[in-house]
């Protein structure tokens, strides 16, 4: 039985559920417009470890073990754990899938991770490989910093159009049979490398990916923009975001009011100092996961395409003159 | 339809078919005993590239090019790319996603990646989410060594248990439809860590997630050691498979003469001062791809059981004193 639609999507059937999920956030996070739709907000970015990579393991496993709490699930109810992270050899995933005793898939997408996971997750559901699985990915702004640019420690000035890499973690059981958001569909990108060099404007060099794959979505799928009461994409920030919405437009889809980023939504920008908005894996993670999750099930959305953006360098990539390639996965949920 | 098998296990039906497959190698693997295997040896580590990853990439790119070459196929034939590696963010399998234009799973098992790709570009086909997939990984001596240790050039003394990282590519094409070996089940491995701290001693940080991850697929699919014609490890060396064959033997399973490790295939001990073996994503990558591939299409070898290992460290953390976690997945391999 095919599931495959067009030439880079996947129509899921039967549509594996969405049937649980968490997210835990660190404290600008928290006191941003969406702090109340997290499950649990972190007084500090260290939560008592000894670094800042050991907090943000210890907050992916949280965020694991609050999903699948919230089903009565126990860790031998899962068949895999798929997770990802930006963090060299994704050791934030690798040793949470230690401390878990849950067989791993191992993903990376940077940025993108969230519906790289959720994707791969419904396919094995919707395939019979699994019955259940938890779908899981992090970033701490600590962490994130120290490897991609400058230790926070330093001060060192960021530019306007740098965004702030959301500290926190989301993790969502995906089960055969049970209630809440179902996974529909799903739209696996290309990489695109336009030949944007900077560092701090990762926005502009995903907007391409995330253009890709949402023409290919509309196209594969045969479905408007306005098929989805919200389109999100998941750390486009201001900069982002606004090429996005005029590179669709030259191709004839025009994002309306429907139309928002995760990085966007996720502060306040009149009273948080975060640049271009956030970034990271836990961006789209936490604002979908915990935010639109909710609101999903509150009847106030009821079709939503999610579409995480990851920059795929590293700050070897960079320093050996090379260019930010970016890619982006959309994931149709529908209750 | 459940493709599901004991805990760990996914029995695939219909099983797909492993069309096509490359390896391509630096001049040390060319040298070692299995050199006629392989498609393409590489004279020197550089190929005219301006950096060992820049050299790496394009051998991860030349693999795929030929796996298509072989079946005539083109690149807009594959519905989706797998790939992974060693560096840090998988640069070599981004930027060559970027290359090659088709839509990516980025994947990161480091040297487990042959079997995590094998197994999840199987599942995607005979779930019917795709009709072929290609799936690829790489090393190379230089770039892991200087990201993981120290740079080559500083001619750095390594102690006799160190493994010697296999230069290397490969590629495999996987189909609903076709000839040659099929891939009839897989087992996904838990993450396991019993504390060993020694970046260079990887094979016995690996060889109890072999352990684990053999034993599970024993019992999920009701097997003994003596189904397979071969079992292979991915790296474990000298020290990882002497380790593997005590702790399989303490739980039931004896491991004959039909068991041998990638890692003391590919180079001669003799000859070439590799320390206790080969390793690397390539390790099991080019001895499956290039070598066994072959020896099955030729009707030496009937059925295989392929487990590549990997360990999920990084130098950050091990520099902040945690152990090194090992993965294991499996993958059978029939003809």
């Amino acid at each position: 039985m095919s599931q495959k639609a067009g030439r880079q999507s996947v129509l899921l059937d039967p549509s594996p559920y969405l049937t649980s999920a968490a997210a835990v956030v660190g404290p600008m996070e928290g006191k941003g417009p969406l702090g109340e739709d997290f499950d649990l907000v972190y007084p500090d970015l260290r939560i008592k470890e000894k670094s800042f990579e050991a907090a943000e393991r210890k907050m992916l496993q949280e965020a694991c073990l609050l999903a699948l709490k919230k089903q009565d699930l126990r860790l031998g109810d899962i068949d895999y754990f798929l997770a990802g992270d930006l963090l060299n050899q994704i050791t934030v995933s690798g040793y949470s899938a230690a401390a878990l005793g849950i067989p791993f898939f191992g993903l990376y997408g940077a940025c993108s991770t969230l519906t790289l996971a959720l994707s791969w997750g419904a396919m094995l559901v919707a395939g019979g490989f699994a019955q259940k699985v938890l779908a899981a990915t992090s970033s701490h702004n600590c962490s994130a910093e120290r490897q991609y640019r400058y230790p926070t420690e330093y001060g060192f000035q960021r530019p306007r159009q740098a965004q702030w890499t959301v500290t926190g973690a989301a993790a969502a059981v995906i089960g055969a049979a049970g209630e809440g958001p179902r996974i529909t569909a799903a739209t696996i990108g290309k990489v695109v490398d336009m030949g944007e060099k900077d560092a701090y404007g990762l926005g502009a060099a995903m907007a391409p990916a995330a253009a890709s794959t949402l023409i290919r979505h509309f196209e594969d799928l045969q479905r408007r923009p306005d098929y989805y009461d919200l389109i999100v994409t998941g750390d486009l920030g201001q900069i982002g975001a606004a090429l996005l919405r005029k590179l669709l437009a030259r191709s004839g889809y025009c994002l309306e009011d429907n139309y928002n980023d995760c990085g966007l939504m996720i502060y306040n920008p009149e009273l948080q100092d975060v640049g271009a908005g956030g970034s990271g894996c836990a961006c789209s993670g936490v604002v979908v996961l915990g935010h639109l999750y909710r609101r999903m099930k509150e009847g106030e959305l009821k079709r939503i395409l999610v579409v995480s953006t990851g920059a795929l360098h590293s700050p070897t990539t960079l320093g050996q003159g090379e260019s930010i390639p970016g890619v982006a996965h959309a994931v149709a949920l529908e209750i």
